[in-house]
């Protein structure tokens, strides 16, 4: 029987096991990501990272000092970015001494990353440009709701709501949208409620191809960057989700773009071994 | 930080956090119990094992050199047996060489339970007295559905169906009963398919307080009872959960009573250290 050692951890409810492979040897295969994401039949997490060094992935061109987050989802397709992932792959790189803050960065498939560690141990995560678009229509729960189209490199619609609304949402369906080519490759939706007194914005979020999550870091920063379309100079925006509290910190808008970053905890919950099923024979273990 | 060693497992599905407490000295509260079986935030699974000496356990009288399941649901609230548990639980005494086959018994607040290890690993468990009781009437998706109560210690309701019904049915809402006096602390549902040609019987459960679950150890027990409650001599009913396959074996008929026992897998799927939370102070970690 064939066992890897893992951690895990989560990032305002995200969560993801993590693998360290020092020497690019151990590259799961999707059954076996499939497998360790299982939450009855494996160690269960919304996703997967790889902690491997950048000189070992083809093509990886930037530092090849830097370690490189490859982030697999539960299904066990590849995929590009994660916000509250980053958190995750920075604090597991601190604690077993493999970075040091305050500030690094990580390798992404979406680029390089700067990692911020803060007082008090929330990290902040360099989220690259975002851009608002144009007004489009949510549909859900037999409604129609204004909404506004954002690109963190991903597609996003925003509507904004009350906090009422946010509340009785249904958001086990899967919503649709006009036009239908506005997303052509499908889109998040975020439903946001703007800050009040004192009292921080509030999102839910319906992720493409998962349904509702805890947390969605690029949801947040586009929530946020659709909430200050009309606010020109740098700020902050607190945001809730279900999983917890996440500042996005917006830079000076330029057009439509501006530049992102989130910051939030992270924390790893556990590590140990797993051990991989006999009924996944060793050459369906690896890519 | 506090940790603690843990291992997870899971029988059909139905899924595991297991702590070893040699010396009854680690009692985790209800709180500490819903933080290991979150399956976001924690390690996550449907309940927690915790493996502790007989000789420690408070009006356990049985065999003080026996080991005692003491089973917690993920709210933190104190339960009695669980069929799928006893198994995964007698799975890790053997896994830690804390037990020996081919038979040997442990303590669980039901009594006293015999297990048996197959020759291929599958675990038989005692599962004890099974009665099939009178005809109700389950209302669910609309339809009243004819069926039958049965008690294994714990309250069902066995619903006779065909196959067809058993792949639409919707068992996200909670079925309700009549007469509303048959459970007044409410019951599980068995939705059953009976065998045909050289397929088994299949089962979908709605477990009480929890929702449709991958498999119910109770509840496979009960559908047998229900489906064989004509045949009075002692037989085998395999079964077909979400979760995989068990078999549930029959004691010749007495009255409407009958013993009963499950076999099935069961397997320890990782070992290692959880961090308790920070926000969870010492004095609240343990009852």
């Amino acid at each position: 029987m064939h066992s890897w050692s893992f951690a895990k951890g989560h990032g305002t409810g995200n969560d993801f096991v993590l693998l360290l492979d020092r020497h690019g040897m151990t590259d799961p295969s999707p059954e076996a990501v499939q497998y360790l994401c299982d939450r009855h039949r494996g160690l269960g997490a919304d996703g997967l990272l790889r902690v491997v060094p950048g000189s070992v992935v083809p093509d990886w061109s930037h530092e090849l000092s830097q370690w490189f987050m490859d982030y697999r989802n539960a299904d066990g397709s590849v995929a590009e970015m994660c916000g509250n992932g980053a958190r995750v792959f920075a604090r597991y790189l601190l604690d077993n001494d493999l970075a040091s803050g305050p500030e690094f960065t990580i390798g992404t498939r979406a680029g390089a990353k700067t990692i911020q560690v803060l007082d008090g141990g929330d990290i902040r995560v360099g989220m690259g440009t975002v851009t608002v678009g144009d007004d489009v229509v949510v549909r859900h729960d037999g409604r129609d709701w204004p909404a506004i189209a954002a690109d963190v490199g991903n597609p996003h619609a925003v509507v904004l709501v009350h906090r009422s609304d946010l509340v009785e949402l249904d958001l086990a369906r899967t919503p649709t949208w006009d036009p239908p080519e506005a997303f052509p490759e499908g889109v998040n939706v975020e439903f946001l409620a703007p800050p009040e007194a004192d009292r921080t914005a509030v999102m839910r979020v319906h992720e493409r191809g998962v349904g509702e999550t805890l947390s969605c870091g690029t949801g947040t920063v586009a929530a946020a960057a659709v909430l200050g379309q009309d606010r020109a100079e740098a700020h902050v925006c607190p945001m809730t989700v279900p999983g917890g509290r996440v500042d996005v910190a917006l830079g000076e808008l330029d057009g439509r773009r501006r530049e992102a970053s989130l910051t939030g905890p992270a924390v790893i919950v556990a590590e140990g071994e797993v051990h991989l099923p006999t009924d996944l024979p060793d050459d369906r273990l690896l890519r």
